[in-house]
């Protein structure tokens, strides 16, 4: 039996189109596009077509706007430390949120080792930000903003627009990590305000391992990879090619088939969220249930763990992830459902559903009839389940 | 008429193999290696054999010391930038040669904006870096000597073993950009006693935009991508698998062909060598006569202009570089090429053949007939050579 894929969000299968894109470009043994030479010409032209479709699913100005980097940490890494090194003497004071992904949370965590300083603002019991706190958090000498398009456990999407109004009349820079929203949802920049928004090709089925930094015409940030004029100076390095051609391709696909890919796992969202109460109970639907990646479904069932569920699911060719993040192995809840008030145990019992273009509802109405069971087998062996339910019987 | 490439320097073709396994990875559409499923399991295995294969062309100790990343460039940044950062409070001080590539040459100018300083140690006319002017520039506050394995210009090959003596007698940390000589050339880094060795994943046939660092154990060295724990905690950001997979066959093909590979390039340089005198007058070749990269050839041609001769021999299909580094399109000579001593006119007049798997004998001719006929062209409308050829005709 086929596995079926309810994790999209660690890995998207490349779309036909892509693969063929890729391959060809293989075939092809392009040269390099910084070359002097006819071989180098036809490579160049590639580079700048990739460019172009990248540049327009998220409506960028100007292509020259677009750095592709070697994916969305890197994008993430380049945009933060890039802004705080470039304007380290004008102050040296950053303002983030309480639910950021690894690559922010630790980009800042590196900088706070070279004296800067991160206000962390709270969200609310949907993962939401308010743009008051952010606006208060603002101080003389802060230089940059980054708060998160959606976020990669509970799909909440932040309020960007009304965030980047602020940045911009205290004229602070505004940078959003756009990971797990680009070619997913409608990403404009130019609309939205913002500065900087990182990005990964796989979310959009092209490439892992490959990725773009939308930099504003004349923001100021330093280059995080030093060397040759690669990327109009932003990012040295010999191109991936063959990654930047699939991601063109992806883009293309992606701008095509937006309005359809999303009505599609709405539904399976929507099935899955009204099926859920008929096959368990105790659990609770975490995220804002509008604002919200229209893909995911994160779920916390109480008296059991996550990643218990996840290798029975994986058991019968299920996948899904517990984004629990057991960072090195140890039992560490995570941070964003601690953040939106989750207690340790329901954080514990978190899984993260993410659909795509390769589900259908069958395979939702399976993984139903499999969790049913899963959390039947779990509970039956949980102390703390049956220590609640002799409770509530007696 | 298919273009001969002798620029290899620049892009180095796919070999079929690499193709192949490129071109399964893409249809076998891994998943992520982090993923906690049967998806993400076949992709962890596939990173792994390929780490092992990498390790294993540089003579690592362990796998674990291979950290791959998204080039040379990225590899020299990551251990330049890595060790200042981490190193920081016991000194800033670093030690290079006057000959880096801009990837070393740029990270170094970054570290310099952030009061680092730098001594850089003067090359022979042969461009070889003498190792008692790097003990010289040792000082306590020094924490990197950063002198690259071979150079991208002139092809010289640096005594790095001997500057390994001197840097583990003082207690500094040895990086060796060898992003042209891995995969070219033997490199073992337990035997050449370094502590950080960058490389490109393209020099020994496989994919661009790929690459790795080879970090000695226990080398205290910051990532430059912070983020999930990848690459043992040292490299964070979803792998580009493909890409991996490509550089671990051609890895294993350099260690399998490596011999067969030097002879067959040594012959084709030791041929353009020959054939010369018989079709030009007036040039030198330059780089270390012995310590040299066997496929590289650089020649110094009077009263012309390198990028000329480029262009004519591309009319004819015939690929070459310059490596006059024009930076952002300004006429700027070789600081390698002035370094060894060479004049503003020379370095101008200077091209580089670099020699691959995929040519022959008859490519050799063929460039030699081709240059005859450039060099003559040019010569006729420089006013320089005129000048000078009728001074010693009078």
């Amino acid at each position: 039996m086929n596995t079926i894929n309810l994790d999209h969000l660690s890995a998207n299968p490349l779309l036909p189109e892509v693969q063929e894109a890729m391959i060809e470009a293989i075939k092809l043994n392009y040269g390099n596009p910084s070359s002097q030479h006819q071989i180098g010409d036809k490579a160049a032209e590639a580079l700048e077509t990739s460019r172009e479709s990248v540049a327009r699913l998220i409506n960028c100005a100007t292509p020259k706007e677009m750095v592709f980097t070697s994916g969305g940490t890197e994008s993430v890494n380049h945009a933060i430390k890039g802004v705080a090194f470039a304007k380290a003497e004008k102050g040296k004071h950053i303002v983030t949120s309480n639910i950021e992904h690894n690559a922010v949370l630790r980009s800042l965590r590196r900088l706070k080792m070279m004296d800067f300083h991160v206000t962390s603002v709270p969200v609310d019991e949907y993962g939401r930000v308010n743009p008051k706190d952010v606006a208060e958090a603002i101080k003389d000498e802060t230089i940059l903003v980054s708060i998160m398009h959606s976020n990669n456990e509970i799909g909440t999407i932040q309020p960007i627009e009304e965030i980047a109004r602020i940045t911009r009349e205290k004229k602070v820079l505004l940078h959003t990590d756009a990971a797990d929203s680009v070619g997913v949802v409608p990403i404009d920049v130019q609309k939205m305000g913002v500065d900087l928004l990182s990005f990964a090709s796989n979310t959009f089925y092209g490439p892992t391992g490959m990725g773009g930094l939308y930099v504003r015409r004349g923001t100021n940030v330093w280059p995080l990879l030093d060397g040759g004029v690669q990327e109009n100076n932003k990012r040295a390095g010999t191109e991936n090619l063959i990654g930047i051609i699939g991601m063109g391709v992806a883009a293309d696909l992606a701008i095509r088939d937006m309005d359809s890919r999303i009505v599609h796992v709405r539904k399976l969202k929507e099935r899955l969220i009204q099926g859920l109460p008929e096959h368990i109970d105790e659990f609770f639907i975490n995220g804002h249930p509008e604002q919200s990646l229209p893909h995911l479904v994160s779920i916390s069932i109480k008296y059991i763990e996550g990643e218990s569920v996840v290798l029975l699911l994986d058991e019968d060719n299920i996948a899904v992830s517990t984004r629990s993040a057991c960072a090195a192995g140890a039992l560490q809840a995570s941070h964003v459902l601690l953040s939106i008030g989750r207690d340790f145990a329901d954080a514990q019992g978190t899984m993260v559903v993410t659909f795509g273009v390769d589900n259908t509802e069958d395979d939702v109405g399976r993984f139903l009839t499999v969790l049913k069971e899963a959390v039947k087998t779990l509970r039956e062996i949980s102390p703390l389940y049956t220590k609640t339910s002799q409770a509530a019987q007696a």
